[in-house]
């Protein structure tokens, strides 16, 4: 027997309640839900295996496919239909570190912590060389290196100090930071603005794209053996970022080191004050060309009802990530909650009146790439608004990719409609923390694919955690730095909400549609 | 001209200030002091040559020799006399990385961050294995492992996990922390307790050592080819330790591999889980046995009057580190700060009284000894109390070795005779933040091998910063973790207090000679 209880959202003014829908809750679901998301979790087993077990997730890696292969076959073991890649586009070369040692040898033996920059190639075999500091503000300046450079390892100077540990590594939102957000207004939204390809701020850019684009071809022509550059972070935390293009048709780069502050700061000091450095360093890197295409891994519990089914809700985070290493909360944490919240759903027998989709995206790190193709071959075309059909079937779109901090409720991305449905959706939460509904827009991931066609796509907001001081895109986001109860509460509160998305009346409501961009000024 | 301002100690309470002497200080000389080292400073030149240049210093090794022979030599070029290197004792053999690879290549390849444990030999060039874990509580349980393990890589089940940054990393004394230090009270000393080798505690610790012997010598035996343990630490910050003996008959041992936290547990959870894990590494590490002796750095500048002149204050922090990093904190800070002090004194031309004598130890790590032999060969044997002559004309000692937090006070090491003293060479130092007299003892470095023989050896109380977190014997205890200001700081007031124990008409007060313990009880 269900148990239904009322709640009702009290949204702005006491008196304009009745404008809003009353939403049900359907407790004896929740309750299930709960049961088995918080008791009966397997969600850190889930991440076990798409981090620790598949490695590094980079687009196109044999790590993301490896996670990938593994994704399909598990939502298939827990009864899941239609469990698939599906392509998205091209996108480009695959590839993954095989070797990685770098050390100074002179004036003293230290091995380096370094990671080599996403899509760089190998050093020559192993390489042994002094270390020359290269300054150089003008092309003019790069003259004098002519001819000296040969088979060198190169640094820059940098201005970078080191921050030290004033603030804790770790947040959680307190109950001030919530109720700003949830007091937070929204201006109407403008047409988006176009691009002003000739702002002083692109102008500068350009240049400052030009100057790297001539030093990197520079340091090619002139055979460096190995080139290091300053990795964000302190006390042993690098970030990463990528050094090369991985089109497949990428102009060739030098192999290139980024290094940790530590030993970067150390070597440049040594090098500056006239002290020989020599370092020995063999990387080896692998280039994957024998499929450029991305795919997204896709997942079904099938609608049940008849008019309903062909209207899809849709999970999904991305599964992809940085090199460094396993991308356990950029994005392994979001991947194996949506996993889990559909695992929850299936344990506990739920057979939906919507149809129920997961989709974890791929190459999400080079600017949405999977979600995007995904929504252009599903939804429609963001820069002319020219829709498909399945755009009017597409009931919401649930995102999870802030790393492994718990629910603390939902950016409604503009959509206040949606609001007190939420809200009314989040009241049984209350004590796991989640209450928050902010009209908020939030960025950076892929649910931007979905609200650019003019679809309901909703980023959940979490706990900060480490996620940006310690991990995120970072040599240190690894397991260890998983919350076991946060991302059990996250699974939970997924699954009730898409359990509610699909046996609500009506669809969630959707803003207007987005003005397509006008086009650009002729340059 | 010498401007003299007068200080006066109001102790315990106002009326008893005159149970004091009222201690002159030369505000001139103040000036002059802090003029040089706070706007002349080159302390940051000299951690810089202690740290980037000399690298790790761990006793006897290249790296301490070479820090050493650069101190003796500078503190030449400044101006000091008899500077040089003093034997004190036999300490064992020295050791270094000369190559440090290790790296997980199944399931997919990477890169571990991790030291060889000090004193540990190398691998049998370089190796390439399956990890094996080894679960043994008793001897019994190390029989089922037994000719199946030759060339292996072993790892043991840990219960650890890393701790998140729920506290910053860095702080500082808060006013209210000061109070409590400036508060405290001693109960008078009793004489030392003998060590008890037939305690429970002692019992639990020799079995538990045995176990580990037992454990060490069946590895060897079985010709594993490398043992990983955990490093304590997280983010990347690894802390090292020593996995054998230095002394020139120690038994042999497998090579060892202190393992970052993060790379250590993902290894474990993959095997626990039944994934196979593939390594390979490459350690090279060298014993230096030409010169088992141990040395210690000093140098003077001489008192100037007759009949001082024979009394000596001395300042000191060991030279020797961990060799994970270079000991930039612990203590390159405490060598460059008590070096600096004796430039400045130098540099505004001072002329003792008294002998002023720097001494930078080594083997502080393994337990003091350089201080301790020092001690021993000038001033007496804390064991039977026999003391020397030169123990009457030993003023005072001061010691540096807490990071490199500025100095807030002093712990006068239950000589309250000297706080009203000290209380009134600090006021000048107010603005700096240097305020706190307070009777406790600190233990853990090389003042205690003064105080052991009834001389006045006292230790600063510095500010905490990152110590205890991230620098204090581990990979990331670099140049980058030296705060300037702090530094300049400490070696203004050092030099601050030598100028004044050298000028003041009498030596520091002693506390009365400590009771040698009792002889332990026959076992």
């Amino acid at each position: 027997m269900k148990l239904k209880l009322l709640y009702t959202y009290l949204a702005f003014t006491g008196l304009a309640a009745t404008a809003f829908a009353q939403e049900n809750v359907d407790q004896a679901a929740v309750d299930k839900i709960r049961e088995e998301g918080l008791n009966h979790s397997k969600v850190m087993e889930t991440a076990f295996y798409l981090t620790d077990v598949a490695g590094p997730r980079l687009a196109n890696s044999p790590g993301l496919k490896k996670a990938q292969a593994w994704a399909v076959n598990q939502l298939k073991t827990w009864g899941m239909v239609n469990s698939k890649l599906e392509p998205w586009g091209k996108f480009g070369k695959g590839w993954e570190v095989q070797k990685n040692y770098a050390a100074i040898t002179v004036p003293y033996y230290h091995a380096i912590i370094a990671i080599p920059k996403a899509w760089t190639p190998s050093t020559n075999g192993a390489i042994k060389s002094e270390v020359v500091l290269i300054k150089a503000d003008t092309v003019t300046d790069l003259n004098k290196y002519k001819g000296k450079l040969a088979g060198k390892i190169v640094i820059f100077d940098t201005q970078a100090k080191l921050a030290s540990g004033i603030k804790a590594d770790l947040s959680r939102y307190t109950d001030e930071d919530l109720d700003k957000m949830a007091a937070a207004t929204m201006a109407p939204a403008g047409p988006r603005r176009a691009f002003d390809a000739n702002s002083p701020q692109f102008a500068a850019r350009r240049k400052m794209m030009a100057m790297r684009a001539t030093i990197s071809k520079f340091l090619l022509d002139e055979k460096v053996s190995l080139i290091l550059s300053q990795g964000r972070g302190n006390y042993g935390t690098t970030f990463t970022t990528n050094g090369a293009s991985y089109a497949d048709t990428a102009k060739a780069v030098a192999p290139e080191l980024e290094t940790s502050g530590e030993d970067y700061l150390r070597i440049l000091r040594l090098v500056k004050a006239g002290q020989r450095v020599e370092m020995e360093a063999d990387i080896k890197t692998q280039f994957i060309t024998d499929d450029l295409q991305g795919y997204n891994v896709v997942a079904e519990i099938p609608g049940t009802d008849k008019k309903l089914k062909q209207q899809v809700i849709m999970i999904g985070g991305h599964l992809d990530s940085w090199h460094g290493a396993t991308g356990a909360t950029d994005n392994a944490a979001g991947s194996a909650v949506m996993m889990e919240a559909m695992r929850i759903l299936k344990a506990i027998n739920f057979k939906p009146k919507r149809t129920i989709r997961i989709a974890l995206w791929s190459s999400e790190e080079q600017g949405l790439f999977g979600s995007r193709g995904y929504v252009a071959a599903h939804f429609g075309d963001p820069k002319t608004m020219e829709l498909k059909p399945e755009q009017k079937n597409l009931d919401a779109y649930y995102n999870l990719d802030n790393g492994t901090g718990k629910i603390r409720g939902i950016y409604l991305q503009g959509d206040s409609a949606a609001g007190p449905i939420f809200k009314a959706w989040l009241a049984p939460f209350k004590d796991l923390g989640a209450t928050t509904v902010t009209i908020s827009n939030t960025g950076g991931t892929d649910h931007q694919s979905f609200d650019a066609v003019g679809l309901p796509g909703f980023q959940f907001i979490q706990d900060g955690m480490d996620y940006n001081t310690r991990t995120h895109h970072s040599n240190q986001d690894t397991y260890d730095r998983l919350s076991e109860d946060d991302l059990k509460q996250a699974a939970t509160i997924i699954a009730s909400f898409v359990y509610n998305t699909s046996e609500r009346k009506d669809m969630i409501p959707r803003k207007a549609l987005p003005t397509p961009p006008p086009a650009a000024p002729a340059r």
